[in-house]
Parts: structure tokens; C-alpha cells; sequence
């Protein structure tokens, strides 16, 4: 039984930036999706901030098991009715992982309750060892205890989210901070993946360990196959004495 | 070093229900703060829907440590801009106690990213046992392992509300549902806390375990004195050898 | 690729009880292995107390994916040796499903660090109620918003557990008590499952939403195919610059 | 009214080796103590590990509402009744607040339940950084968002330990591992908690923000004033109406 995944980016920087565009010349939502269409289990697609609906208009969100969210520069501009379809599939069992400056996106903040704000810098000097912290868990399967990621933006704590069910990664960084890079959470019936590396004028969606991370993520976020609704509301009295 | 505490009430029924009017002549809000006021330690004052900006504007809620908050019928005629406030000084470290019908009210569903939907049921034979599940709790100080309500309004799981960093208390009703009653999480430098009990045509908010409660609830969910803030955005390579 | 299993079951009510053996003619284990067995991707095994090693000697514990408890009068006849082997594995990434009064076992206790102790009644009149309070989650895939057991013993808390990571299940009895009735904890890389029916002298291993829980509760404890063995102890300056 | 505070400590290190001498010429447990001894509110002991029942006989636990644990090079001498008696009180609600080395205590791993192993090096050339994740929280009271050690033990992350209740401190160190230095958990009414700084060769627990983070450790774990009780066991049905 496939997954299916549907990998949503803002897809902006590509467009203006040289150095963007260079290493992600179809943009970094291809870069994802094309890893994981290697996995014969998934069903990919992509959406971009800039299509009608943002890409997720239709039966696409009702149709979706799983989807990735990166965005930067224009989280002002997804539509409020969107994020809230996005909020309402996820209660109901949709998973959603999260990528690096999604943190600021208007679906991770609602999901959150929190501000999700932190700390920053990019600097061409910056290396970040990113360490595992739940050996076991299925979104570190085949991943050794840590790996390094060469060049990236530094993100730095205090991260401001609600304590995560399960911290399954940390990162350090050259200049001294540390960094909560993998977490989980449960909203309703969804699981939500945070997962901190992909800054835009770096490779790093082409790294080997971040896809396969990615991947893992999307596998342990989809929603159970036969998951039964819950129901809420007003109930009688005795309800109980007459099945 | 004393508390302060606001105990915001919406206020509708008791102007509107002859039978609620008759079991809180002066509000709901009026039986918790005078309990409150009992204890030395906490400076206590009310506030409710009707006032201008909801009793809320001015700085009162940068001199609240601790809001509690009961709504019901009305919570759509908060205005956004106050939740937001009122959101914003919970994560600075600003405690909130939200009671009963307040689970549906805008702050507690933007504090946990969830319908916060529930079942229910107004029935007059309904009798509510709360049990203690977290012995030692400070918010349980003073209270037997169980005590019982012998009418409230049933509240049934599911409760979709994110997994609590602790349930402290759960209840049993008669018609045989259970509810996750007493449950705290933190959200930024603040604490927030659900408690179940307070349907408004019972005389919940005279017993003597709710009203410990409640004392109890707001002690622990005052900030710490001497918090320090944090800071987020852009650091300099470097800052660590420069110190 | 199949999950293996092994049902360990302490296996003496049968024995010495007419009442037990006329309901589990085979023992315990045995309806529940017989139900796990219907599922072609698990291997089934059954293991019990009175066997040489407890039926845990050889290797076979290194070849358990999955291990289900179930104990109640013979804890303190369970060997060090063998609780501690059991323990490493779970460490190591085997899950363990443990079943009603197995809540006293000495591997539970040792994987929870806390009493684990209850309140409990054996009356025939006592009537169970269980609740999904994790919609979505894998453990209660195909099982309806409640289900109802007419005749359980009864588990009442406080149950001295540590906070569950998830509580999926809570229960309500006739008398009034209340019970965290399924829930799940991490230990090193390895799943721990608690899931409270199954008194001896009813015929709830017959349940079909009983077993359904427990053949979901096998597959969501078990390891992952590709799990990395992490590694401790001490390391050398410079590594990171040596790779 | 008054915490009893027992700050517990091997004391071999100091017995042996000249350099831990001259840096703690009283023991690091007077160190700790001495520090603790300014706040009035506190009544502050010391046991050390060669005294009778490790200084830890008679009713001295009953009687300690905290014990402060550091130990390194004899966690086997610990005799196992003394740590079944730690255990026990913690469970009742003594807090604990376990040091540095104190990861590998006998009493640590029965209370986590893990073998709370971890990567480490002893490296002259190795500092420190503790960056604060929970600002708010009582136990980072007075503390800034981080700060520095210029000369640490090293301990690395994966860290065998349940998922933290809360993670309010995450370090970094020179080599480029992170580790989560400040973590609480419940273990029955108690409170645990662990911080990592304090290896014996260096001036750690002459540091102010360590001390100060002791001190509100300290503070925090305390049991509420007016717990009650719990009880378990049998109980009759009928109960509720005959109240």
C-alpha cells in the first residue's frame, strides 16, 4: 500500500537568487520529491506557493497522506484558508514534516501554539555535526550516530516549541550552539516531524543522510491504514446499557 | 512575594439564566476570586466579556502572573487582537488556568494547535469522580486520592488536546465515560493548565477540592521571580571568544 | 519481512484453577498466539515460566523482535538473570508488550523504575469500559471510539507509572475507578507497551478488539529493519577534523 | 518553612588525588553544601559514601525532603538496601537532584530504568557551553541564556535515558558534541533531576551559574507541603454510595 506524498515548497529564492537557482535549478522541492520517487512505496507530488491554491487546491490535501513543507521568505503569503485545510488534515491523520525555516510558517506556529522563533547566522564557515538522540527510532534507520553536514545556517536554542514528545537529533554548530534538530509531535490524529537542515544557498537536499532522514520522516508520518474517526458532541444517558 | 491574578469570566449566563443568577448572584467569577482571596500571597481581580477590551486593555495583563478563564456561549466575541495579547504574555511566562466550557475558548485552542473538541452531556443524575493521578503534584497538594462532584455536566475522550506533559487527575462519570480532567503543558516561559469541572447550573465552584485546586492550579502557575529573558535572531561568528 | 514474536506467559492459573483451564484450555498464551499466527508477517512463539531458562535460554531472546508478558502469582520466581536479559534486549531494540498484572513483573518494574502498583477488585459484576484517547495512533487501528468488556477485574488509580510518552487507552469500571489502560514508553532504542485486560478468569483473550490491540501493539514495537547500533564510551579530540 | 537538603557525596577522589584535593580541600560536597548554606531556607547535610550506611542510616532520608547525588569511581559500593531505601523515598516524594558522574549511580539507572550510558572525553583543552531550553523554568531561574565553562569533562549525546519531561539545558562542547545537560523527571510523587556539569579536576562547583542552578534544583524538587497520601490495593465494590 503506497503513501501518498505531496512535498509543498514556496519555491521563491530559486527564482531570484543565481546562487539558488545553481544548485537547485528545477527548485528544492525536486530535489526532495526526485529522492523520493526512488521509493517505489510513495506516491510523489509537488505544489509551489505561486500555483493557484498554492498548489494544494482541489482533493489534493484529501488526498494526501504526508506532506513536506519548506518555506523562508513568503509565509505571509499563504492563505489563511489553506493553512487552516492543511491544520484540519493533519487533526484527521495527515502527517507533516517540517523543514528549516518552515518553523516560521503559519501551519508549524498553529500546530505549535508557540512563537517557534529562535536563533541564526549564515557564515561560510559554518559546520554542523548533527548527533542522534533516539537510537532506534524508524526516522534514524540507517543513519550512523551522527553526521556532518559540511556548510549550513546555524539555527540556535532556546528553539521556542513546546517540549517535543520525542528529540530524536541535535545539532552543534562551529560557533558554539546547539540545536534541537529532529523532533515529533502528535496534533489529533497527526504526527508532525520537524527536521532542521536545508538552508537555500547550500547542497544539502542533495546530502545523503538529510534524504534518507526526509524519507524516513515521511514513512513514520503517514497515517495508519485503518484508522477509525473519532466522534465528538452531545450523547445520551444509557447509551451504554442499550448496545 | 505576592501573586497576581486575574480571574477573567465571560459572564452571560448568570445575566441570563434565572437558575445560574440564583447559585452565583455575584458570578462565577465572584466564587473563585473570593476563595482566592483567602490566601494571603495572591493580589486577585476580576475581569469579564462586557467590560471595554473585555476587562483586559490598559496593563492589567502585563501585571497578571496568573489568568484563569472560563467562557462558554460567547467565546467568538473575543475580539483576536486581545487572545493575542493574552497569548503573547503566556509565552513570556504569564500562567493560565482555563476551567471547564474554556476548552473551546480562542486562547486554549491557540495554545495547543487542536479542536479541543470533546463529548458531553447535561444530564441531572450525572455524578463526576475525580481521581488523583499524580500523587505529589503540587496542584493536588491538600487533596484525597479521589473526591467527588455529585452533579456536573459529563466531558468524554476523546479529548483532542496534544498529550500532556502531566494528567494529574481524571474523572469517571456515571454514564460511564472517562475524561483526562486535570492537565498541564508549558508553552514558551509559561504554564498552562485545563481543569475540568464547572458547568454553570451546578454549585461546582463552592466546593471546597475545586476551589483547593484552582488556589493550587494558580500558585504553580505563576512565573518564576526572577526569570531572565531570552533573545532570538541574528548572532555574530565569533561572540563566544570575544566574551 | 516478518516480526518475531515470542508470547511468554507464566502459565500456572491454568494449572491449578478448573475455572482458568475450562476457559484457556492451552493455556493463555496459546489464544493469543493462535490469534498473532493468523497474521502471516509474524512469527509466532510461545515461551513460558516452568520451562528450563523460562523458555528465554539459547538465543532466542536475540531472535525475538517482540516479546509479550503476561505474569501474576509467580514474579519472584522469575530469574535475575533472564529479567536482565530481557531488559538488555529491550534496550537494544526489541519491544515488549506486557499484559494485565504482568504490571507487576519484575521487568516492567525494572524498565519503569517506579512500584507500578494499583488499586484493583475481582467482582463478577464488574463491567469495563475502554477508550480510545489517541485516535490515529497505529496501536488502535480498526478498533471504534470505545469497546466494552461486560466482566473485567478492575485496576483503579493511581498507577504508579512514570507519565506515559502516549496514554492511547483509558478505562472506566462499574465502580467508578478509572485506569490509563494502554500506554507506551521509549527505553533505550526498544517500544514499551502496557496494555491493562486480561484477568485470568474471563475470557478476554477472546476479545476480538483485545486481540486486534495486541497484534497492533507487536507490529508497532518492533524494531526497525535498519537500525544503527549506537555507540559510548570515550573519544578522542579532533576525531571530527580526522574525517 | 525550611527544605532538608542531604547533598550526598563518594568523597574518594578528593582522598587520592592531589589536584581534586587542592581544588575542593573540604570534599566537592562542602563545596556544594557550603553554597546551599547561604539561603536560609534551606537545611543543608552531607553524607559521603565511607561513613556508616554511607551517612545515609537512621532516619536520615526520612527526613530529607532533597538529597543532592555525586559519585564517579565506586557506584558498586553503594550497598544495594541503601539504594532501595533512596528509591523508596523518592517514590514517596524526596526529590533528587543527580551530579555529573552521578549518570552511572546505582540509584539513577533503577529510577530511569536505562543503562544511562554516554560518550566522554577528559581533555584540558574542552569548554563548555550550556544554552538554556526552557527559559522560565524555575531551575534556570537568575541564569542568562547561556553560559560558558572554560574547562569541562566532555559528555556526548546519544545519552541513554527516557525522554526527558523537560529539557531546560543542552550543551556544546570544543570536540563539536551536544549533550542534554539539564533534564527532569517524575518518578512516582518525586521529582529527578539531572545536571551534567562537575568533573572532580576542575573549579566546576565554584561556579556561580552551577551553583545557582543547584540551589533552584533544589528548590524545585522539594515535595509539595501538604501531599497526601496514596493508597493501593483491594477495594470493595459499593464504595461510592456508601460514602
Amino acid at each position: 500500500m503506497s503513501t501518498r506524498v505531496t512535498v509543498w515548497h514556496e519555491y521563491r529564492h530559486e527564482k531570484k537568487n543565481p546562487k539558488v537557482a545553481e544548485i537547485y535549478p528545477k527548485g528544492m522541492h525536486e530535489a526532495i520529491a526526485s529522492h523520493l520517487r526512488n521509493n517505489k512505496d510513495l506516491q510523489v507530488k509537488t505544489a509551489t506557493l505561486d500555483e493557484v491554491d498554492h498548489g494544494l487546491g482541489g482533493d489534493l490535501l484529501d488526498n494526501t497522506d504526508v506532506i513536506v513543507w519548506w518555506g523562508h521568505v513568503a509565509h505571509g503569503d499563504v492563505k489563511d484558508e489553506i493553512v487552516n485545510k492543511v491544520h484540519e488534515r493533519v487533526l484527521q491523520g495527515m502527517g507533516i514534516v517540517v523543514l528549516h525555516s518552515g518553523h516560521f510558517s503559519k501551519i508549524f506556529k498553529k500546530l505549535m501554539g508557540t512563537t517557534c522563533d529562535l536563533k541564526w547566522r549564515e557564515d561560510d564557515n559554518e559546520r554542523e555535526i548533527l548527533w542522534v538522540t533516539r537510537p532506534g527510532h524508524p526516522i534514524v534507520e540507517g543513519i550512523d550516530d551522527h553526521f556532518i553536514l559540511p556548510n549550513e545556517e546555524m539555527y540556535g536554542e532556546y528553539f521556542d516549541i513546546p517540549e517535543p514528545e520525542c528529540t530524536w537529533m541535535m545539532s552543534s554548530f562551529t560557533g558554539g550552539e546547539v540545536f534541537r534538530s529532529g523532533c515529533t509531535w502528535t496534533r489529533g490524529a497527526g504526527k508532525v516531524v520537524y527536521f532542521r537542515p536545508g538552508h537555500e544557498t547550500f547542497p544539502t537536499y542533495y546530502d545523503k543522510n538529510v534524504l534518507k532522514i526526509i524519507e524516513n520522516a515521511v514513512k513514520w508520518a503517514a497515517p495508519s491504514a485503518g484508522s477509525v474517526a473519532h466522534t465528538f458532541g452531545n450523547r445520551k444517558m444509557g447509551w451504554v446499557d442499550e448496545k
